[in-house]
């Protein structure tokens, strides 16, 4: 068997679990039937997701959708979705474009999710309206055996890290991988494929794009052109599928399929690693906010900018860093180059020829902060001052506060935070976080 | 009496100090007359400089030329140059466009310099040939007084600490304050108009430039339109011109024309300034090589840049540095920001769609040096490594030998060179100089 005729096997339901699959969605469909009815709600469910258009993997979740009129109000959509979501196990309410429940069902994961009824791109639509034009497309043109090269795909995405859209992963969605292997033929055509990508690539699947896109990656959706399917994927996650891309194809393994999970590394295994490399370290932690992950991502993303821009701005230099969620924290991790500076620092000021010059002077000349100065640097007037702090740490305790880190994040850090240097920082609750900072393997090198 | 006027009566040279000047420089032409005559040399001895002029200050030297008929071979020039210099007591060798005698006589400082005898500008000449032109050009246009204006102005500008076109100062030559007293009429009148230079401004005195200038001031000479009289003159010393301008117009006082002698901190107070700043300290001494300020200087500057950029290149962050000559030494100090570095590095290498990408895998993976990676950063390539050296005075000891610093200081440097870092770089000897470096105040302002 060829790698990919073993990872198939691995990755294709069994016919048991299909036979399981369609009798949850047969049963799912009936009783949304049944209670649309009993409401007299005018409406249809329906079949979403990989399991409509026969690309799921095994331990698939299952996406029902429930098309209503165009011209019910907004509130009665979200009302009426989220009451026919009650017929799910543990169900909880995500909010996306529109609410929408998720929950259990018979062994199941599965999504009831509230929608507008829509028959082509022109209508006014969200993401979510625009699903069941999307499975149409794919059923539509899918041939013969293209399932199981979509499988193999998604399946590949998902083991070197680069599967999903969200804010997460920023990666290749479900969606995009399928128009993929549709545009070249198999799951190695895309791959080959993809060595020829560079960053402002355009694909397009019959109909041409309907706007200029700004990301790296643009897919053009068929049936709305002036959507990049492949807006989220970020540079780094382009960059990833290409080198893995060329790697596999070179010497395929089922190692990218399925590669071993990463084992953190020990707090005194990482002491060593930080001794050997010598940098300073700098934990933040903020409880996480209940929230589902597309809305927290985006706020990681943002506040950890905003410490990166804060420690830039007061002359630290960050070697390396990254976010990530510890059990029920948003952690944010820092090493260090340049983590402690001198208490003196330079201001460089106006030209000598400027007449606000003056004002300079007068600002700094017996400063109690004036260390030396003011005196003419080149054509400037410069002043050598006393820095408030001088470590890293210091700098985040003292200005974390004026930093915009996302709504939810910020309310969470105003209850509770706590800043962690040096070999604080180091603990084991973030052991798996400091062994992905550290160690840079990729998932299939493990 | 006014400021000034107490000035000029410590600057302006008694009635019997002129009358031993005039003596001195009879004796000299005669002598060198009577020379010339029994070498049967067709050559004609006149005093130069600010003497001939007539706007030198108490205590000055004494300029003696001999110009020689333009048909002469330059090896007879500096060879008879040389001979005539005989008559001066402790004359030593000095190397400029030609090569001319410095000793003393009579009490006085004296120079003797052979030059080809020129009448104008457009013949070809060196600087030293033109001075004879600057004398006449300044005696046949100065008035009444002014005399004791352009005394001011150069006393004025030794006490600031910007008189002097040689490497060591990059300020104002005498020759310069003569013609803004010429132009502007008076010390006062040269010191309003500077309120209003700007670099790049252009002044010119009875003929316009005969090319443009790229230094930050320019005055035309006006017996050679070609040539800026303020080459030398630095941004930063126009700076501290204009600046000391504005000060002295607010706030007359002696002490800008005679400011107190910077007082060297003790090397106990040194250790206290360093430690209330907090930058990490290193001094680099060589042995000064014997040879003029006007080839040292230029050699210091560059040796001083080379070490700069070597720091640079190597991450480490200068906060302040100086070069300067302390006894027998030419020494390099540098105060730090950042002095020592963690062991891991990171070098960024080529986007993942280069070609050549695969070189740089290929050099990084199982490299002895390598500590983490290659790993994908954005779009490009990157890999941590081991630094071979982590403080910046290894840096210096390692690779200095790689840098260019200047013919003479680098034999020196071959011979005998003391890299001292932290606290060993405050030595006794190099207190004045370390007293520059943090103590910004300006002359006057001591």
């Amino acid at each position: 068997m060829t790698v990919e005729e073993q990872v198939l096997a691995r990755i294709r339901p069994s016919p048991e679990e299909e036979a399981r699959i369609e009798n949850v969605v047969r049963e799912l469909l009936e009783r949304l039937r049944a209670t649309l009815k009993s409401k007299g709600w005018e409406a249809k469910p329906f079949l979403a997701g990989s399991v409509a258009k026969g690309t799921h993997l095994t331990g698939t979740e299952i996406d029902v959708f429930v098309a209503f009129p165009p011209n019910l109000p907004r509130a009665d959509l979200e009302e009426r979705g989220l009451a026919l979501g009650k017929i799910l196990e543990k169900g909880t309410h995500r909010y996306a474009e529109h609410p929408y429940t998720r929950g259990w069902y018979g062994g199941f994961e599965v999504e009831i999710v509230p929608c507008y009824r829509i028959t082509d791109a022109t209508q006014r639509m969200s993401a979510v309206d625009r699903t069941p034009l999307h499975v149409d497309y794919v059923l539509g043109r899918v041939k013969e055996g293209q399932t199981d090269e979509i499988r193999l795909l998604k399946a590949w995405a998902e083991g070197i890290g680069v599967y999903g859209a969200e804010a997460k992963i920023l990666g290749f969605s479900g969606y995009l991988c399928e128009l993929l292997v549709l545009k070249y033929g198999t799951f190695r055509g895309v791959l080959e494929a993809s060595l020829s990508w560079r960053p402002g690539i355009v694909l397009e699947l019959d109909r041409a794009p309907g706007r200029t896109f700004p990301e790296p990656l643009t897919v053009v959706d068929p049936v709305d052109p002036n959507r990049n399917v492949a807006s989220a994927v970020s540079v780094e996650q382009l960059a990833t599928f290409v080198h893995a891309a060329r790697e596999y194809l070179q010497s395929p393994s089922e190692r990218f399929f399925f590669p071993r999970p990463l084992k953190p590394l020990s707090v005194a295994k990482l002491r060593a690693a930080v001794k050997r490399r010598g940098g300073g370290l700098l934990a933040i932690s903020i409880p996480a906010p209940a929230v589902t992950d597309d809305v927290l991502y985006p706020q990681l993303r943002k506040g950890h900018r905003a410490f990166l821009d804060l420690f830039h701005r007061h002359e630290f230099h960050v070697f390396d860093s990254r976010f990530d969620l510890a059990g029920k924290e948003a952690i944010f991790l820092f090493e260090f180059a340049v983590d402690s500076l001198p208490r003196v620092s330079r201001h460089v000021g106006p030209p000598v020829w400027v007449k606000n010059a003056k004002e300079f002077l007068d600002k700094w000349r017996r400063n109690p902060k004036t260390i030396a100065g003011p005196f003419v640097e080149g054509e400037r007037w410069a002043v050598d001052v006393a820095r408030d702090v001088t470590a890293a740490s210091a700098v985040a305790k003292a200005k974390w506060r004026e930093l915009s880190i996302g709504k939810d994040l910020e309310k969470a850090a105003r209850r509770s935070s706590q800043i962690r240097p040096g070999a604080s920082a180091l603990r084991a609750g973030y052991a798996e976080a400091w062994t992905r900072l550290f160690d840079k393997r990729f998932p299939w090198e493990r």
